[in-house]
């Protein structure tokens, strides 16, 4: 494959579809996974390991894997909230994992029910169970630092904790941690200076990964400060489906057609055809019609005489 | 006055209302200015001195410009499509007046019927009067480059050309340049390289202002790359009214509010009160009971526990 500058990580099959009400059918998420993935997106959380009678939007995870891994070039993603969640995805066999631990604790509480020291007393057991399968069994497994920039029920959170919370995940096994607004509270300049604080605690090359919301406009600002310090990897929702449901008020991620819209035309790598890509929208849509998708690259529609890989003086 | 970092430059009441097909009323036009002046705005560019036949919305700017020099620690500003507009703007005693030049000479005849030598014309004539007038009569005169990042009509436009153009204004008289992505095609690192040629070409202290517009979601990114590379004044639109309606497809200029929110966020000084920003909307919706006013932040709240000048850490 060639190489890519970032990795868009499509999250609307697990984030977008949770936070909605309509229930996609297995059906139609395996036409949007393989139509995204043909378009030439290389990584898919498609879905969550959770209880189905929490989020019947999510029961069929372990068939939507199963399918999933069948894709050329896809890393297969999941969110785990537990050891139990992580054992189902491992024996879906997911590439990927993550696990959310909301650094503001009430969050967390109202989230996955459960105390940061519950929390991350689940990503030990879930590190050992990982270190003992067979090294090709092994999926990644990344710790994520949700409402690491303000919290819809705390407000303000405290960036000692986000730095702390990162190292204890690291330490406890986890391959990388990852950063979430998961409120959309983030500005660029929180972004650039907690990226530093982190990077330092646990090295440079075990934060790669944001996951950002548009919830105040700012999210692909903030992918842009994301990216000036070393983010190689973003999160986001295609039509910008999604949001998280136990934070009140917080609204989608950041569309995936604008961010890979922005970083074409900045010439950065992404492996994937922005054309294609606003044709799986449409085909989305279809597939929800009683939801909205938004988005403003769809609603505008390319540059004239808009070629693929940077725009900038004729 | 307080020192501020930013200045945001209001242009609802001008590339907003010159938008749409409602036509506000003198009388709201003003409360709209009034209330946005106090909520610390310190810019508003308050109208254009065209052809009322034209632009009916726009028929009353004389008598807008009078009434906004009444309000205190106000620069008042108009757009000026050529001499006779300029003419009329200082006899109505505008701080400021701003013409732009489309760089694309397609759209510049489109938009104001004149090739780009018959526009620079113009603005030689304009600088040579306001020479002629007694110093405390004379308004700051900026030559804006419109299109400067392309054009709905044709695509890419020549970066030589814009620098090209920048210089001329300067030659010709002009106090300063500004450049415009009217058509919202510009990408973070086209934004800081054209910034770098032209600022290079006309001097750091000719070019300080950035004007942008959403319409591929882009706005506030390009607003933080403007801000990286020096740009201290931003145009923005109140509930992001607006748009060319010259420029097929051309969607609306960046949205105060969101703009506000992130510089406020940041920490930068701006000197305006969000809080009082945002009742000026609902105020100015009242005014437009037919368009669509839109905005993030309005739609989401300001973050938990916000308290204006920076968010961060607790």
């Amino acid at each position: 494959m060639a190489e890519i500058d970032i990795l868009v990580s499509e999250v609307g099959p697990r984030d977008g579809l949770q936070s909605i009400d309509s229930i996609m059918s297995t059906d139609d998420k395996k036409k949007w996974i393989k139509a995204e993935s043909e378009a030439g997106v290389r990584e898919i959380e498609v879905g969550s390991f959770v209880r189905p009678d929490l989020l019947p939007q999510m029961a069929d995870t372990a068939e939507i894997v199963q399918y999933a891994k069948s894709l050329p070039n896809l890393t297969v993603a999941a969110l785990v909230p537990n050891f139990k969640g992580a054992k189902n995805a491992i024996d879906a066999g997911v590439d990927k994992m993550c696990l959310p631990l909301s650094v503001s604790e009430t969050h967390s509480k109202a989230n996955l029910n459960k105390s940061h020291e519950e929390v991350l007393a689940e990503i030990k057991k879930i590190a050992e169970y990982i270190k003992s399968l067979d090294e090709d069994k092994r999926p990644e497994f990344e710790g994520n630092l949700s409402t690491a920039f303000g919290c819809t029920l705390e407000g303000k959170v405290s960036e000692k904790v986000v730095v702390s919370l990162g190292a204890q995940m690291m330490e406890l096994g986890c391959d990388e941690v990852g950063l979430s607004d998961t409120t959309g509270y983030a500005n660029p300049i929180q972004i650039k200076r907690l990226i530093g604080l982190l990077k330092s605690e646990v090295g440079d090359h075990n934060l790669t990964s944001m996951h950002l919301h548009n919830t105040r406009g700012l999210g692909l600002a903030n992918a842009l400060a994301s990216i000036d310090e070393g983010i190689t990897t973003l999160d986001s929702s295609l039509g910008g489906i999604g949001g998280c449901p136990f934070a009140p008020g917080a609204s989608g991620n950041i569309v995936t057609e604008d961010l890979v819209f922005m970083l074409d035309s900045m010439g950065l790598k992404t492996g994937i055809n922005i054309e294609a890509l606003i044709e799986v929208n449409k085909t989305v849509k279809t597939f929800l019609p009683n939801e909205e998708l938004y988005g403003f690259t769809i609603d505008s529609g390319l540059p004239k005489g808009y070629s693929k890989g940077g725009w900038g003086t004729n």
